[in-house]
């Protein structure tokens, strides 16, 4: 199975439990302003990370913007679906804008 | 195929394109720091769109905000097989963890 | 005059100003989400700036990100003299606590 | 005095202090991209501050923004006067570019 897929498993299950047994629960507990901060604070350290050079630190902090991500996604009822789903949207108005753009 | 793994496949093959033809060419022609720049620029955005609560919106900019963390991960040597081993092997810390406090 | 209350009495003058002459009316009729982007944008310049240790390039973008502060302040109804009310009352507040401290 | 400039002129005075007795100390002794780092985590949470239209809240992160961003330029070697300077040149030059857009 995907790790991320994992991993949104995860979170969903973990958003309803109890707050001093899981990360996932307590900070949805804090609402979406706070998870939309962390997700902030996640990106400052990844950007830190990528001009470091620091590649096993920026894999540490990528996973940990994913993780926010969807963390967020969840708290407004989206999923890893709908980001695929705009990405491979995009890819394909991308793709027909390349074959169009082909001499005949 | 997962439009995650196209859209890094896409991503790795521009890279060393005609920077007037393509966005990716283009912005990883300008540099780490640069990457590192639109990356944090995406997370902004995504915070403002979780918070106004705009989901058509919300998910546009984590579409971008994955977007440019493909291509900046490509730029550091990286991949998202390394993001996504990074979350399993925690995902697979946290489940034994979990199982560990289970009473036998 | 302090350049800063100088240029917060020219952003106040400026945010009813014609849109297409002035930078100022023109992002203040974006509304606060956009200043509040911009003003995040240049927080992300600053850490890269900062970072890359280039003093000429921090202090542009330094004074970039007060700037949009400062349209962001007068955006809510705030000035410069309330953010200098709150240091001044931790400063407060900070020398007190240490007099306090002090053995007698 | 400027409650900017008493504050300067502290963390100056702190940078050197003993790390377990001061914030300014403990902070610039963790380096310039930790320093940073708070930079962009206070910038997040004036856009969210100012998003959500919470004016104390925004008076109070702007103030954290404003101490950080003065951190930051003292790790660098520079001063508040150089932001100063900073806006003081732009705004001239705007000044003159204004009257000599002006018809004779």
């Amino acid at each position: 199975m995907d790790p991320l897929d994992a991993l949104e498993a995860v979170i969903r299950e973990r958003r309803g439990a109890d707050p001093s047994t899981s990360y996932v629960a307590k900070l949805s507990a804090r609402g979406r302003a706070k998870i939309a901060q962390k997700l902030g604070e996640e990106a400052v350290e990844t950007v830190i990370a990528a001009i470091a050079d620091d590649r096993e630190e920026l894999t540490k902090e990528a996973a940990d913007l994913v993780f926010h991500l969807l963390v967020l996604l969840a708290d407004a009822g989206l999923s890893l679906a709908d980001v695929r789903a705009e990405l491979a949207r995009r890819e394909g108005v991308s793709g027909i804008a390349e074959k169009a753009s082909r001499p005949a």
